[in-house]
């Protein structure tokens, strides 16, 4: 760590973050399960297996076509969980608020974390709030964690990958990213992008239930599709090649991805995630994908080669081959 | 909720935050857990009956007399686990970091929260990095949950205090408040206060040990003593008189609230508990706690004296007796 205080890079999602996390902060806090730096934490109490899990999401700005900053905090949650095969349960809400916040924001906020709460059947049964003075914080910031148990038989984990599975994706990627960045510049000509932020875990149960054999799930949020597939790349020790033009993407994105020279591949997804299938199971998860509203772009966009140097390789549509590295610097700082 | 804006007295601890959790933030996200307003909430999976807390510390400064934030927030939510008779077990921990944040002073805050985490014997399994830019938030914000077990037999709740029960409190008051005042201030003459942030988990073993049918705990942190005991009165529906001359104070921490005019009754705890504790009981759980280093000045203070009105009456040195109120408006603010 040469630079010696904390830099907006080190919130990226990419590699800054990592190294932030790997180097900086687990070695304090050394313990086998938060060393897997899986999405959830596995526990175990009296025989039962939980999911345990945690995020502060301090998006900017905090309402965004598609959702606001309550909606995304319930479903990020919710998703860490469901990657790890958990029927999320129990969420807590930790909010900290600047002074000066409108109470009919906060009050619109609720009303979101309420309804997302709804929709994904689960329970905020503890909080806190905070105060902080005008210029202490910016606006609101909420963290969520997260309880949910693990059903026997699932094991699901980004160190599970083998070679031969197949890499499945839900839907199309970047509309967070590109909804958010929106709102933020004023733009017009992406008013038709809305975040995708959206609870997966009825997703993952049909999922499981096509197949339960399935050895990862992720969802890429910060840094992307990238850095989501990297991760699983060295948590596996394993070779991705990833075709291109398989992986879908929305007209509207991909121009204003064009527009405004972002890479779609490292934007934030608040509704999609990442499945490692074995081969024998990837038509059936393909299926169960397809047959849920929120899955039903779903397609399989790449496979696991090799047990050689962990990397992510994208084929190109002239077909060519080159490295999809992880995001370095800061596309879209506060994205979630 | 007439004022329009978030206010810092919404943060304190007080009446003003009491409204806000009640009228605006709990009938949104409505369940009887949530409703309940314990320091903890108490949920139930395949048998095993979890306590499950949340709390963000946004304490100014960061490091004061005796601790720190990191430090702070290992201990807060181990005590609001030990408050629910749980015994601590997993930790999560979502960092929210300011941009130029310098790198040392993360890495004291991190050393200091693996050193809690070992004294208090939890492990934190699971964790969250944000950045902000500068000037976005202060400096470092640290949300911790945590999930522990309640043993069997143990039923601790701020609703369970009845007509004939003990107050027992297990330390001198106001050290926390104190020690981040004069922190915060340069006061010399202070500077012989320290925070009494500590774990007290095994405190509370101690006293369930000794007697499992104590009816309520809880730790005045924000709000203070005053703060604690009408939350008591109120959800048990009980009127609790206090012996003034019998709350143990420091005479260093007595001696500043005279020179500061501040009331040590309103002051923050961080490492002291308050007990409802049927008659019967009560000199089994203060032997308990006397026989503990977190507990040997503890005290008997006072009593629950009827169904009548909820509130709390201070009788003073001179045989008066007044209603202890709710804080109202700030004292400190970000005192945790």
């Amino acid at each position: 760590m040469r630079n010696d205080t904390i830099l907006l890079e080190h919130g990226s999602g990419g590699r800054a973050s990592r190294r932030l996390v790997e180097e900086l902060l687990v070695p304090y806090l050394t313990n086998q399960v938060l060393e897997r730096l899986d999405d959830h934490a596995e526990i175990e109490l009296e025989g039962t297996r939980l999911a345990f899990t945690t995020d502060s999401f301090v998006v900017d700005p905090i309402f965004f076509p598609g959702g606001d900053i309550g909606k995304l905090a319930v479903n990020g949650t919710v998703n860490d969980l469901a990657m790890g095969g958990a029927k999320p349960l129990f969420l807590s809400a930790g909010l900290i608020l600047e002074e000066g916040l409108p109470i009919a924001d906060l009050e619109r906020i609720m009303n979101s974390m309420a309804e997302a709460t709804k929709k994904a059947q689960v329970h905020i049964v503890t909080g806190d709030t905070k105060v902080v003075a005008h210029g202490a914080a910016d606006k609101i910031f909420i963290n969520t964690s997260g309880v949910g148990l693990i059903p026997k038989g699932v094991a699901l984990s980004g160190h599970h990958g083998e070679v031969g599975d197949r890499v499945l994706i839900s839907g199309p990627i970047g509309e967070h990213g590109i909804a958010v960045m929106a709102q933020r510049s004023d733009l017009d000509f992406v008013a038709s992008c809305k975040s995708d932020t959206a609870p997966l875990a009825d997703l993952v149960a049909q999922m499981l239930y096509a197949y339960q054999g399935i050895h990862s799930l992720r969802d890429p949020t910060r840094g992307g599709l990238a850095a989501t597939l990297n991760e699983l790349a060295v948590q596996s020790g394993v070779r991705i090649e990833v075709e291109e033009s398989a992986i879908p993407i929305t007209e509207s994105v991909e121009s204003a991805c064009e527009l405004l020279g972002l890479d779609p591949l490292h934007l934030a997804n608040e509704g999609v995630l990442v499945a490692l299938v074995p081969a024998e199971g990837a038509s059936l998860v393909l299926d169960a994908m397809r047959n849920h509203p929120l899955g039903h772009k779903a397609q399989i966009i790449g496979e696991v080669c090799s047990k050689k140097l962990p990397a992510v390789i994208l084929r190109t549509p002239i077909g060519g081959k080159r490295v999809l590295a992880v995001p370095t610097g800061v596309q879209l700082p506060r994205i979630c």
